[in-house]
């Protein structure tokens, strides 16, 4: 007896969750509709015309080979880029540490696939990145969330976690992280560190934030702790710094996983669109070994940030609490027990402003007075006007 | 107790087999080596000046949306151009029906990901593409063989591996095979049909070659047959009429499974590139209604799969078979039993000459006197001393 695929598939369909905004689709691309949802770099400070130049000058002197098949392993111009951007930042990297992924999205996908076998627990940050925790799903993976205050995880959790969970990683976004903005401090990554090595489990650390740095000193990726040799994955990826659009990402993994990557990775995509690497190595030679590059986006998303968090703490209902990022792109924002913001989410889309709700960031016991706010997209008269939109709707609740 | 990194990645390790070229790497880079071991299109057939007015058009007119993150369903105008196309080739589509995946290799691994659970039998033709054989692996699938002449897969034993091992789905690619150049011919292919409709079970037809006939009577996907709808999954590439260093494919999907793909394709790499996407609808608009657009291609390409074969008849020894293909990029060779085609890689390195031995494609039950000849990448000239050497290797034994 054959396994009928009628039956199959309203099976498979069943099981379906969508997207916490799918459902109010055609709304979400109103002209009025002020957008904190999603986490969209401006546009406006996506350097079109130095992306024009480079893809000119690779289909100009090389066609041939940017319109080729290329190996899974990703471009050796782009991969020496990356290495001399990690090494930069504090975490000495040659070009054969690195994998080229399309997007660090995919990173994680791969990492699920090469890392996880069904019934496996990873351990992640409450909240967390809910795309990381869907592809992790898909490979078969247990979430499992870890205490976490206003620096992080807390270590002692982290080792009673590991203690019941026996997890095979830990998934963690340090800097800027996302949906709350909060940076781990130095002394929390070596506490951290310490329980990671000492219980020899492995660190997936996903970076793709960090340049968007504001406020503050920098701090090298904690996978770059010496103590982590051998057992940390780095994500990072051009997304936030160049365009989101190329889907450029790299993976640094430890040399004896390396392989087992570039194998699911052409088992994947073959690999990541060679005239988008090609041009993003062209880009990256040419114009970002200017450190001040960046200032302009740092300076207007702090601004943004500013001005957000100040008609927050003006607008909204008293005993709202907020998270003060130092860069990235997102405020967490806890309104007083008792709302929900999955309710407020459809009278806010009725006064022209998206978010997302907290329970979108919980990979168990989701805190529904939470919610997400994106500081990046828009100026900051839209930004006043939108968070006055969103202080109506919590009030009309 | 924790699960010890060290000893997982060194088990991870011991399971990985890679591919059977990568032993001889920096051998095939050469620039002496003649390689029929590739499906490389021949690069002089790239349009780079159309693909540069392409990538400068959508940088100039729309850079906002081109780098900005897009919908993982694809762009619009790029699933417009694919429906079109497939309309063309008898497969009545709406833009609705298609997702843009990043070359058709990843419609094949979110296959792999929605619709395989660990343990479920896919059944494949012997021979049979190994990319796709490992990512549905990857997702826990064995893949069994169904028996497989020069009209393609034989029904009979098709409805007869179907009672023993009630699969999920059949994997074929119908036109120009890989690795064989069979094409399935239409009573064969409505006997097929027949078999998978009456079993209600789903069938993925992976077609990147159909646009490279250069003899015969094209024929309509297997999937557009009635009695496939709502059952059959279609995947389709520019890869072979474009350029593969773009990474564009699409799949077409029964309605009710299209959500579960676009979920699997935003965990998996969110979209895809969407500069390439706009770049490709535009040169596809522009430049792909005319259906003569691949004439040169197709006339190389046919003279020199003539060019090979006329030189394999001369040349190989007594008793050797081939397939004698209609269009796309592969001539498939059976040496006379006893050949292990294994053995004969290193030689002909030596020799100046590489190929795929025929144990890199099979399910199960490899006969390692086959090996598979790619006669796109290079000229007749090219092909001639290629095959002259392949001679002496085969010789030498």
């Amino acid at each position: 007896m054959s396994r009928p695929a009628e039956e199959f598939i309203s099976r498979r369909m069943a099981s379906h969750r969508p997207a916490p905004l799918r459902k109010y689709g055609p709304w979400l691309r109103g002209p009025n509709i002020i957008s904190f949802a999603g986490g969209l770099p401006d546009p406006e400070f996506f350097d079109h015309r130095g992306l024009r130049e480079a893809y000119d000058h690779v289909l100009d002197t090389d066609p041939g080979r940017a319109l080729q098949y290329a190996n899974g392993e990703g471009e050796p111009d782009l991969r020496e880029q990356a290495a001399r951007m990690l090494t930069e930042e504090g975490y000495a990297t040659e070009p054969a540490d690195l994998m080229i992924t399309t997007g660090s999205q995919q990173g994680i996908s791969l990492i699920g696939t090469v890392l996880i076998d069904p019934g496996d627990v990873i351990l992640v940050e409450s909240p967390t990145y809910m795309s990381a925790v869907r592809a992790f799903g898909l490979s078969g993976a247990t979430m499992i969330s870890v205490e976490t205050d206003l620096d992080g995880i807390v270590p002692d959790d982290l080792q009673a976690k590991i203690n019941q969970y026996q997890p095979k990683l830990v998934y963690l976004i340090p800097t800027f992280q996302n949906p709350t903005g909060i940076t781990i401090p130095a002394e929390r990554r070596d506490a951290i560190a310490e329980v990671i090595s000492r219980n020899d489990i492995l660190l997936v650390e996903d970076d793709p934030y960090s340049e968007l740095r504001f406020f503050g000193e920098s701090l090298p990726p904690l996978a770059s702790d010496p103590r982590l040799e051998g057992r940390a994955i780095l994500l990072s990826t051009l997304s936030k710094v160049l365009a989101p659009g190329v889907r450029i990402g790299w993976l640094r993994a430890p040399a004896a996983l390396k392989p087992l990557f570039v194998s699911a990775k052409q088992a994947a995509d073959m690999h990541t669109s060679a005239i988008d690497q090609m041009a993003a190595a062209y880009y990256a030679d040419q114009y970002m070994h200017d450190q001040h590059r960046l200032d302009p986006v740092r300076a207007a998303y702090r601004e943004r940030c500013e001005c957000m968090g100040s008609w927050i703490d003006k607008l909204f209902p008293e005993g709202t609490r907020r998270t003060y990022p130092d860069g990235g792109m997102f405020i967490w924002v806890g309104l007083p027990d008792g709302y929900d913001t999955d309710q407020l989410l459809g009278p806010a889309i009725e006064s022209g402003v998206t978010f997302l709700p907290g329970s979108s960031f919980y990979a168990d016991n989701p805190v529904r007075s939470n919610f997400r706010l994106s500081f990046c997209t828009h100026g900051t008269e839209k930004i006043e006007e939108g968070v006055k939109r969103l202080a109506a709707a919590i009030e009309s609740l």
